[in-house]
């Protein structure tokens, strides 16, 4: 071993995630996690995706194996379009959407293009962990935007944007059903920050991957289907409307200068996205009968699985703590009292086999260590109540 | 759209690719295609993998399905370190193989967490322009070597770590049967390169995608198994052994501080590869007489493809030209007479309906023209005789 390799500067930036060390648990088949964003493992459509597998195969055999386009497969691409001018109002082309392995990857190859040492990106406070990754190892600095209920701050916004010496690269959010605090950006708000944007030149980077798991209320549409809107982009992935092991999701993006840099990134990165995964998921998105009813049962276990837990929360959460009660999506956001730690709680947790992941690496710049993040989509109804029912114990415990 | 959206100075230094304007041709039925690296279609072993892909989720669905560890699958990861003692004399514990998205990956992490701008990259002259690009991207000093029909000149590369005043931070071969020469780095010249890389502390990255694609002689050990190799890492992939729409690839890392850092970057670029088709390979590959029956067939016909191009280089190319022999691989290397300009030749040969890569961006900081790239994998025996015959025209009619 060479004990004197150097590594680079922005190697140094990639700590070890916090989520890397809390899944660790997950895996445990007594631990009752609620720490992981995972898919319910029951409502894979497994039986649907062999079908299509084979179809793929049989049909499309030779180009599904060989290498293909760095932009993507051109139908998927296609049906990308069609779903988000019905979905979202996005109206674009498909050579303005790019396939990535997964949101992650839009990432990262977003912030590769953006992120010199030391430029500003906006985020929501807190925010989506991955994201604050991958920004973090281009070098970003990160500042973090205040929420309410409608999501970030316009005022903080407008400030910081006036009054800021240098030109943040980028404005990052989870509109819908935020991780980690499951809250939704209102259509009012989502209009006053494409306007803000378009002033101050912003490109606004609009991360959704969880749209389609709303479970009441109507559908609020896109940044980037709102007229003022400039220098938009927008994600999202197949992971939690079908299956997170492709690795198949798509950014879409309104300018074709920073498209070409971003297809150029993703060249560069790793040739192309799976010839074979990309039309799996093609195979089945593009069924829309099948499609729909999937998504209609997703949503039927997950609203359920939600309800369960925030009613298990009320009965064994000791007073005192308090949590956002998410429209949609896959997570929910917990604050104890003010002087309790999360990574405390979470030792006593994992004594009591019920796992969390810590609200702290969420938070930029600050702080806050009462909150944790709770996932209801992957463990069944039975679990939730008895999970929640021993983090209430741990949590009592912990008031003693 | 804003004009204004300034990218990354890294985004400045990702060129658009020779290659990908090059590859617009060979989608023409009608053009004969030496120009890509494509694997012969119809050696794909679809029927096999139409079994394994439907094995693969009746048997393991909802693994192949949910999300995965960064690191990779681990009965592959084991595959892998058996296949690699055996093939090349590697020998590797499973926790330090890293799955990447097919070798571009492993090219960008290695990049990513090793290259601050200005760092010195070392690479063989001519050097796969996929290296190159990644490099580039992370605004690396690259440096090419003079190489020798044994590979990378050892008298140049030592004069250089002892003259340089900034180390190196990596070297980076082709050791079997090169991307773009064809040419293969001898046991003797493996040894003394891992000798002197340990004495300079310099990384190695030895990267192997054609190593089992050999058609004659023996197989040459890995600078990862010679006993004085110190900080190497060793890239291999399933590509062009049985599918690049897999983007299925491993790299083997010798320091376990390094291997860290690869596996924090690749969960900041993608969280992992496809659970799917990291599961559809090893169902493959790990079924020995299947999996060795078609490494057979492969070199079997490409051994014959091979004989066909050099001997109708032979018959059709006009006086003044040379070209590499390989052992192996896909590519082979032509030198036109020193006044020629194989770009311009491309041009002509385009007319003629033949394409291969035109050798210029595959030098590093020398201006040669003369050069050019032909694949003889993808194209059957009496198209490659045909489409010589046509180069040959083109380049007769140059010299008038």
């Amino acid at each position: 071993m060479n004990p004197s390799t150097s590594f680079s500067t922005r190697s140094q930036a990639m700590g070890p995630s916090a989520i890397r060390q809390v899944l660790k648990f997950t895996g445990m088949p007594d631990v009752i996690s609620f720490a992981g964003g995972l898919p319910a493992p029951e409502l894979f459509p497994i039986s649907e995706l062999r079908r299509a597998a084979d179809a793929v195969l049989r049909d499309d055999g030779v180009a599904s194996l060989q290498y293909d386009a760095s932009e993507g497969h051109l139908p998927l691409r296609q049906w990308i379009c069609a779903h988000l001018d019905r979905t979202v109002g996005i109206q674009a082309a498909p050579d303005r959407v790019l396939i990535t392995n997964g949101s992650q990857q839009g990432l990262d190859l977003v912030a590769k293009v953006l992120i010199d040492p030391g430029d500003i990106v906006l985020v929501e406070n807190p925010a989506y962990i991955g994201a604050l990754q991958a920004f973090r190892a281009y070098e970003a600095d990160i500042v973090g935007l205040p929420m309410d209920e409608e999501g970030v701050r316009i005022d903080a916004l407008g400030e910081f944007l006036r009054t800021s010496r240098r030109r943040p690269k980028l404005l990052y959010l989870t509109t819908n059903f935020q991780n980690p605090t499951g809250l939704t950006t209102s259509a009012e708000r989502r209009r006053h920050v494409a306007a803000l944007a378009a002033e101050f030149r912003l490109p606004v980077l609009e991360d959704d991957p969880y749209g389609e798991l709303r479970y009441s209320g109507p559908n609020i549409r896109a940044i980037g289907s709102i007229p003022e809107a400039r220098d938009w982009l927008y994600l999202g992935t197949s992971s939690k409307i079908l299956s997170p092991g492709m690795r198949v999701a798509w950014l879409v993006v309104a300018n074709p200068q920073f498209y070409e840099r971003l297809t150029l990134a993703k060249q560069s990165a790793d040739l192309h996205t799976s010839s074979f995964t990309q039309r799996l998921v093609w195979q089945f998105v593009s069924q829309s009968e099948l499609y729909d009813a999937h998504i209609e049962r997703l949503r039927a276990a997950y609203v359920r699985r939600r309800d369960v837990m925030l009613a298990s929360l009320s009965a064994h959460l000791p007073e005192g703590s308090s949590w956002t009660r998410p429209a949609g999506g896959l997570f929910l956001w917990l604050s104890l009292p003010q002087w309790q730690d999360s990574t405390e709680l979470l030792q006593e947790c994992i004594a009591q086999k019920v796992a969390f992941v810590p609200g702290a690496p969420f938070w930029v710049g600050r702080d806050v260590r009462n909150t944790l993040r709770l996932n209801f989509s992957n463990a069944s109804e039975e679990r939730i109540e008895d999970g929640i029912a021993r983090l209430g114990r741990a949590a009592e415990a912990a008031l003693v």
